[in-house]
C-alpha cells in the first residue's frame, strides 16, 4: 500500500463508503482494488447494490459526522496514511478508517493486549494490574476492550503510561456506565480507538471487529481469565492469525474462569506467570513484522465488462457451496473451481447486495 | 535380559549384592555384567573394595530378612524375574531386587502415578482424589507414594480397584504415622513397593529412588500440585528421562502451590484437567513401549588381567574430570577420552569404594 496523506475530499470519500452498511474491510478493500478510488467506487455502487434500502450516507451525513468529530478533536485516520499504526495496516483486510481521539502518539509505541472475562475473580483482577502496570513500566503500551473486569483493571493499572482503548460502539459512546470515569480519563491521557461511527452504540455484533481491532494492534494478546465459551477466545483467535503472540496465565482445572486459556495453552498459547515471561516472549520477536505484504494477484485483472455474465453465474454456484458455518475465502474459490478474480467480484456483489455474511476475519457464510 | 525365576541361593545371592552399601542399580549392573552372576560377583568383591568398612551383609543376615519378609508375606522380586513390572525392567537400570507386599497382580496392569505435594490445598486434594477414582474406574492402577496431601488422597480414592504405594523405607515401615490406616488398607487390597531393606527407615537421601520407581512403574506421571522446588518434579524428570508421559495440572500464577507445574507445562508437560485429558494422553502410547532394550557394547569386553593399570589411571582421570554438579555417564566418558570399557571398570569400583557418588538415575558427582 502507498502511504499517503489523504485530502479532505478523499477522507470523506473513504467514510462515506465505509460507512455504507455492507462495506465491510473485504468489500472496501476490493472495491479500491477494483475502481482505484473511493471517488470511483462510489459512483459505481448504484450498479453492484439492488436492493435500494442499501446505499451509501449522503454528503451532508458524513460531513456532519466529520465536523463533529474535529470539534471534539477526534482524528479520522485511514489505513493508507502515514499515522495509521503499521501492526493494524498489516492485518488482511484491515479497517478502512478509524477514529481516534486522546494521544494518537501512542500508536507508534510497542502494545500488547492485556484481555480476560468482565466476571474474573478478584484475583485475576490484581494479576491483570499489576503485569499491566509492570509492562507499561517497560514502555508497552496496554491495549484493551474497556470493559468491565481484566480490561478495566489492566486499563487503569497502565493510565499513567498511556493506555490504548478499543471501543465496539462509537468512540464518544461511554459503556459501560461504570467505566465513565475511565473513559473520560483515557480521552486526556491514554487513546481510545473504534472503527464505529460516532455516537453509534455497539451491539453484540459488532465485537468480534472490535476484538479484531485489539490483537491487530498488539504484538501479542495476553489472556487473564476467560471461560470455555467467551468473547475473549475470538480475541486470541484473531490474534493466532494475525501472527501475533498468544500468551495466557493458567487457573485450577477447579475454576471455571479459566478453563479457556488452560484451552490456549493446551493449543500452544505461551504460559505466562508474570510480565516478565511476557516481556521474553515478546524479545523474540523480528522487527520485520509488520512490513506490509507485497500485493498479489492469482489472476491478471479481470475485463469487468467482459465478466458480467460469468459473475452473476458464479454467484449462484457461490451461494451453492456457501452453509451456515462460515468457511474461509480460499476454500470457496477451490470449492468453485472458478478464476480467483471472478469468485472475488462475485462475492463482493452478494456482499454488498447482503446475501451472504462476511466475519469479521473475512470468512464468509451463507444467510438462513 | 533373560527373564526366568530365580532359585533359593541366587535370591540370596542377588539379596546380599544388593544390600551392600556402596551397589546401587548401577554397580550392580555392572558387576553382574562383568562376573556373570551374582556369587561371582560376591566373591569379586574384596579384591574391588579396599576399604574394610564396606562389606556385604552376612549370609545370616540376608537369610534373616528372607525369612521375616516370608513370614509376613511379601516377596522378594528380581529384575529378571517374570513378575517383575515390565515398565520398571525397562529403565536403565532397573532396581536389582524389590519388595512387594499385597496384591501383585496390580503389577501386570497398566499403571499411572499421580503426584504431588505435602502441603497441597483442599482443592488440590479434592482433585487428586477425584481423577484418581475416575482413572481407577477405567481399569488403571493409581501409583503414588503414599505421602501426605496429594499422595494420601490418590491412593484412598483408587483403593477400591487396587493403587500402589511406592516407599522410600522399608515396605513394613509405616511413613508418616497419620497414613497408618491406609498402609494396613493397602497390604489388604492394593500392594506396598520398595527397593529398601526391611525395617529400614527412609532419610531424604532415599527419596529419589522410590521417586524413580513410581515413575518406572508408570506409563505416565501426573502432577497435581507442586511448589517451585519440590521432590515431585524430581519425579517428573524420571519421568520424561525414562519416556513416560509428564502431564500436569496447571494453577493461578498467584499461587505457589502450582508454580511448579506451571513449570512443567511450559517445559512441554501435557496440560490435564480432568481424567479424561489423562486417560486422551495416555491412549496415545503404542504397546512396544517397554520391550526390553538390546543390550549393546561399545567396546568389545575388556580382558580383567590386563587391564588392572589402565584401569587405576583411569580412576585417577575420572576423580580430575568430576564435579559437585552430577555429570551424564557418557560425559565423563567422552571427557576421559578413555575405552569406554576402561571407563565403565574404574567408574564401578569408584562406586563400590564410595569415592564417587552415583544418583538414583545414574548420573555421577565428585565427593566434596
Amino acid at each position: 500500500m502507498q502511504l499517503r496523506e489523504l485530502s479532505f475530499a478523499e477522507r470523506r470519500d473513504w467514510l462515506r463508503l465505509t460507512r455504507t452498511h455492507t462495506v465491510g474491510p473485504v468489500a472496501f478493500r476490493d472495491l479500491l482494488k477494483r475502481f482505484g478510488t473511493a471517488a470511483k467506487a462510489l459512483d459505481a455502487l448504484p450498479g453492484l447494490i439492488r436492493k435500494k434500502d442499501i446505499r451509501p450516507p449522503s454528503l451532508q451525513q458524513v460531513e456532519a459526522e466529520m465536523e463533529a468529530s474535529e470539534r471534539l478533536g477526534i482524528r479520522l485516520l485511514a489505513a493508507c496514511e502515514p499515522d495509521y499504526p503499521a501492526p493494524l495496516r498489516a492485518i488482511d483486510p484491515p479497517p478502512p478508517l478509524i477514529s481516534i481521539w486522546g494521544q494518537s502518539g501512542l500508536l507508534s509505541k510497542p502494545c500488547v493486549a492485556i484481555i480476560g472475562s468482565r466476571n474474573a475473580s478478584a484475583n485475576g483482577q490484581r494479576f491483570a494490574g499489576r503485569i499491566a502496570g509492570e509492562l507499561a513500566e517497560e514502555g508497552f503500551v496496554v491495549v484493551s476492550g474497556l470493559a468491565r473486569g481484566i480490561d478495566g483493571c489492566a486499563h487503569r493499572a497502565a493510565l499513567d503510561h498511556g493506555t490504548i482503548g478499543v471501543l465496539g460502539g462509537g468512540v464518544d459512546h461511554i459503556y459501560p456506565r461504570q467505566n465513565e470515569d475511565l473513559h473520560l480519563e483515557m480521552r486526556e491521557r491514554g487513546l481510545l480507538v473504534s472503527e464505529s461511527p460516532l455516537g453509534y452504540r455497539a451491539t453484540a455484533r459488532d465485537f468480534p471487529r472490535r476484538n479484531r481491532i485489539i490483537s491487530g494492534l498488539c504484538r501479542g494478546v495476553v489472556v487473564i481469565e476467560a471461560a470455555e465459551r467467551s468473547g475473549t477466545l475470538i480475541t486470541a483467535r484473531y490474534a493466532a492469525e494475525q501472527g501475533r503472540e498468544v500468551m495466557a496465565a493458567p487457573g485450577s482445572p477447579l475454576d471455571p474462569r479459566t478453563k479457556g486459556c488452560n484451552r490456549l495453552i493446551r493449543q500452544g498459547a505461551a504460559l505466562i506467570e508474570s510480565a516478565d515471561d511476557i516481556l521474553e516472549c515478546l524479545a523474540g520477536l523480528p522487527d520485520t513484522q509488520f512490513l506490509e505484504p507485497e500485493e498479489t494477484y492469482e489472476d491478471p485483472p479481470v475485463s469487468w465488462q467482459v465478466a458480467a455474465k460469468e459473475i452473476e453465474s458464479a454467484k449462484t454456484q457461490i451461494l451453492d457451496v456457501l452453509s451456515p458455518t462460515p468457511s474461509p475465502r480460499d476454500d470457496i474459490i477451490r470449492a468453485s473451481e472458478l478464476p480467483t478474480s471472478i469468485v472475488n467480484a462475485a462475492l463482493l456483489e452478494l456482499e454488498l447486495n447482503a446475501e451472504i455474511a462476511v466475519e469479521a476475519d473475512g470468512r464468509i457464510s451463507g444467510l438462513y
